[in-house]
C-alpha cells in the first residue's frame, strides 16, 4: 500500500525533474523523505479552520537547505532551468500558509543562512535566516535591539518576518514594516537560469515586504535598530474593557512615555492564560504592556486609579523564559486555541480618528461572538489600534459576513483565512509595485506559485 | 542729577526693606548696582514691539545669587517675612518677559545652582541653573541627551526652559514639556517665612511647568533623556513652500525615521541668514532638518526629487560652532530682526486633522504680511505643526486682528506679545491647577508678581 502522503509526493515528483535538480545542486544539503518534507511544508495556518482544510495536504517534493548565498544561486538556477517551483521557508511561524508550497517543488529552508554581516549603532546587516531572538541577544550589549518583532520572536527569523509578517511588539512606537525606514535594504537572488543578486535599498526594499517570497529569494536584510531600553512587563486589570481601551489609548498618545507593547483584552480572553493565573482576576479585562523603566512612573501617573497593576517584572529575554509578549498579538489566539479549537480570529485595523468608538461599535454588533483583543500601533504616523479578536467560529459564510460588516463600518480587515497576497494583506502591505517587480525577477512564476494569484508569468 | 534709571530703583527700594534683606541673607552673593541689576532684569521681550514698550523700564532692586539650595531657602524666608517680591532668573533667554520683575524686589539669579545630582540611562537629576548645553555634553558620552531644547540651548538653563519654555528641537518626536513624562520631577522651595522644600513627581511636576516661577522656586529637576543619535543637519530647498510643507509632513508622519527637527520656512525668510548664503537659493523655500544618521537614506527616499539638498553636515555640538538649529524656532525671528526691526512674530498651533490646508489658509489670508515659518511637532500624540511666522508689524490693533482671524479659523495662538500666563501660554500649558497650587506655596503672592494676573494672595 502506498500512503496518500506518499502518493502526493510521487504525483508531484512526476511533475518535476527532481533527479535533475539533485544532480545540479550536488553538495547542497537536501531532505527527500516525504514525511519529513511534508512536516516542514506546514506553518501555523491551522489557526484558520478554512486554511486548515485548504492547505493540510500540501507538500513540497524536496527540502533544500542552502549553506550560503552561493548555494541559493545554484538552487535558483537549477529551478529556473528545470521549471521547478521554489518556496522559501525559515521558522515556519506564519499563520496564512506563507511558507506552504501550493504546487510542490522545492522547499528552500534558509535557516542556515544566519550570519550577521555587520552591525553598528542603529543598523544591522544580517542574513535572512537569522533568528530575531539571536539578533536581539547579539545587539543588546551594545544598547540596541530590533525595532519590532512578532510574538514568535523566539523562533521566527528576520527574513520570515519581513517576507510574511507586518509588525508586532514595537509597532506602537515605530509602526509596521510598511513604514518607510523600517526595512533599510534587502539582497535578493532572482529565479532565472542565470540568477542575479540584487541589492534593494530604501523604497525599493518594499518590493519584498510581505510578498511571501514571491518577488525574489531574500538572502540578506539591513534592518534599523532601536535603543534597547530596560523594559518592564506589566499586567493591569480593569473592571471594564473600554476603560482598559481608554487607558491604553492615553498611553499610546503619550509621546513622553517610551513603550513597546499596549494590548487591551476583554474578559474572558485572559482566562485562557493558566500560567498567569496569579495575575489575572475573574471577570476583569486587562492591558498587557511593555514600558521602558524610566517611563514607568509616568505610566502609573496616567493610570491613576483606573486599573490595578497585578504584575510588574523586569523583562527577561533569556531563551528559557516565557516572555509576557507571548500572550499578545497572535499568541493570544494560540492560548485560546490550546483550550478550545472552536474559535478563530480576524485581523482588523480601526480608523484612527475614532478608535475607541469604532472598537465599541464592533463589540456591540457581535456580543459574545467577536471578543475584542486590540493592539495599539502607529499606522501612517497616526496612533490607532489593530486587533486580533477571538471569533467564535460557525462557518465560512458567517465569517465572511462578519468581515463584510466590519468593512462596511470602516474597519479594515486583513483576512487571515486566505492564502493569497491580494486577498489577505491589504492595509498591511506597502505601496510598492510587487507584481511588476515579480516579472523582472521571477519570469517563470516559480517563486511560491499561487500566492500572488494575479501574476501571469511573462515567460514559460 | 539722578538718572531716571537710578530713580526707579530708589523708588522701588523705598517700597521694600532691602537693608533688612541684606542683613538676613548675609553671605549670599548680591549685586546692588542699579545699572547692573537693571541689565540683568531684562530678557528677549524686545522681540515684541508691544512688550518692549511695557517692560523696558522694569527692574529689580537687588540681584541675589544663591550658591546652593540652603541659600535659596534663606532668601525665600527673608522675602516672605519682609514681603519682598522675588523673581527667578537664569539664562534670561525668554521672549515674553518671563524673568522681568514687574514690581521690583529680588531678582534671584540661580545660575550657580548647576550641580548634576546624578544621571543614569534615560534620566538626569540636576539643579535648575544647569545649562542645557552642559547637560548634553555631560550625558552624550553615555549615549544620551535631553529630549528637547529651545534654539537657545547654548545659553539657556534647564530650569528656565521648564519654567518659561514649552518645547523646541526634539518636539517633533517627543512633543512639548506639557506631555506626560517630559518632566519627571521638580524640587521647589516655597515663599513662606519657613520655606518648605517640596518634591513634585509625575503629574504634580506640571504645577511648575511654564508657570514663570510663580508656583515655587525650582531648585532641581529630574528630566528624561533620549538616545543621543549622531544627527545630520540638513537644508533642503524647494520651488514652492507648500511642497516643503508636504515633504516635512511626510517625514513627520514617518515613524521609521528618527528626527529631531523639521522646519519649513517660506522665501524670503532664508534671505536673512547671511552665514548660510552658500546653501540658500534665491526665491526658494526651505526645510531645515536634523535626522539621525541611520535614517538619512530613508529621509532621502521620501524626498525623492521634490527638493534639493544644499547642506548635509554631521551635527557638531561644540560650544564654538553655530548649530543649524540656531536658525529655527525663535532664532528664525532673531535673524530677521538683526536685519530689520520692523517685523515681529506670532506663535501658532495648527489643527492636526488639516495641518497643511490650515497653513495655506492663513498664508492666503495675509499674503506678504504673515510669512509662514512652521515647526513640525507632536501635540497630544498627534503630528501637527506649530509656527512662528514673521509678521510685518503695523500696530497693536492690526496684530490683534491677525490673532483673532487665526483663532476664528481654528489656529490656536499663544500670544507672545503679553506677559501674563493667562493671556499668553494657552495651548502650551499642561492641564494642572497652577493657581490653586500657588496659594499653597506663595500665600503672599511674592513670586514673580503680576505674571499670574488672576492670583489673589490668600494672605497679606
Amino acid at each position: 500500500m502506498v500512503s496518500s502522503r506518499g502518493a502526493i509526493n510521487r504525483t508531484s515528483a512526476a511533475r518535476y525533474d527532481i533527479d535533475g535538480l539533485l544532480a545540479a545542486i550536488d553538495g547542497v544539503p537536501t531532505v527527500t523523505d516525504p514525511v519529513a518534507v511534508r512536516r516542514r511544508s506546514r506553518d501555523f495556518f491551522w489557526y484558520s479552520p478554512i486554511l486548515n482544510q485548504q492547505l493540510a495536504a500540501k507538500s513540497a517534493d524536496i527540502l533544500v537547505a542552502p549553506r550560503d548565498e552561493a548555494d541559493v544561486v545554484r538552487v535558483a538556477a537549477a529551478c529556473a532551468r528545470l521549471r521547478i517551483p521554489l518556496t522559501v521557508r525559515a521558522g515556519g511561524t506564519g499563520n496564512y500558509g506563507q511558507a506552504v508550497p501550493l504546487e510542490g517543488g522545492v522547499l528552500l529552508d534558509i535557516n542556515s543562512l544566519n550570519v550577521v554581516e555587520w552591525h553598528k549603532p542603529g543598523v544591522i546587516r544580517v542574513q535572512a535566516g537569522a533568528k530575531m531572538h539571536d539578533i536581539d541577544a547579539l545587539t543588546r550589549p551594545a544598547g540596541f535591539e530590533l525595532r519590532m518583532h512578532p510574538s514568535t520572536k523566539r523562533s521566527a527569523t528576520i527574513g520570515g518576518f519581513v517576507a510574511g509578517g507586518s509588525g508586532g511588539i514595537g509597532s506602537v512606537t515605530y509602526g509596521g514594516l510598511r513604514e518607510p525606514g523600517n526595512i533599510l535594504a534587502a539582497r535578493i537572488v532572482t529565479a532565472e537560469e542565470e540568477p542575479r543578486v540584487i541589492e534593494l535599498r530604501g523604497d525599493a526594499a518594499q518590493k519584498i515586504n510581505r510578498a511571501y517570497g514571491t518577488t525574489g529569494i531574500i538572502t540578506a536584510l539591513e534592518m534599523p535598530l532601536a535603543p534597547a531600553w530596560p523594559w518592564i512587563d506589566l499586567i493591569i486589570t480593569f473592571d471594564d474593557f473600554f476603560e482598559a481601551m481608554r487607558f491604553g489609548y492615553d498611553v499610546a498618545l503619550a509621546d513622553g512615555v517610551i513603550k513597546k507593547l499596549l494590548t487591551p483584552m476583554i474578559w474572558p480572553i485572559p482566562a485562557n492564560f493558566p500560567a498567569l493565573k496569579a495575575h489575572i482576576r475573574d471577570g476583569k479585562s486587562v492591558v498587557f504592556a511593555m514600558i521602558a523603566q524610566p517611563s514607568l512612573e509616568t505610566f502609573k501617573s496616567i493610570l491613576g486609579d483606573r486599573g490595578t497593576i497585578t504584575y510588574e517584572v523586569a523583562h527577561d529575554d533569556s531563551p528559557n523564559v516565557v516572555p509576557l509578549y507571548e500572550y499578545t498579538w497572535n499568541h493570544t489566539t494560540l492560548h485560546w486555541l490550546k483550550q478550545d479549537r472552536t474559535i478563530t480570529y480576524l485581523q482588523c485595523l480601526f480608523p484612527h480618528e475614532r478608535v475607541i468608538e469604532s472598537v465599541r461599535e464592533m463589540w456591540a454588533m457581535f456580543p459574545d461572538e467577536v471578543l475584542p483583543h486590540t493592539e495599539f500601533i502607529r499606522f501612517g504616523g497616526r496612533v490607532t489600534c489593530s486587533a486580533l479578536p477571538i471569533v467564535r467560529y460557525r462557518n465560512p459564510e458567517r465569517l465572511n459576513e462578519i468581515i463584510a460588516l466590519h468593512e462596511q463600518h470602516g474597519v479594515m480587515i486583513a483576512n487571515p483565512h486566505v492564502f493569497t497576497l491580494e486577498d489577505g494583506s491589504r492595509h498591511k502591505r506597502a505601496d510598492a509595485d510587487q507584481a511588476g517587480y515579480k516579472a523582472e525577477v521571477d519570469p517563470y512564476g516559480l517563486l511560491n506559485p499561487g500566492k500572488m494569484r494575479s501574476y501571469v508569468p511573462v515567460r514559460t
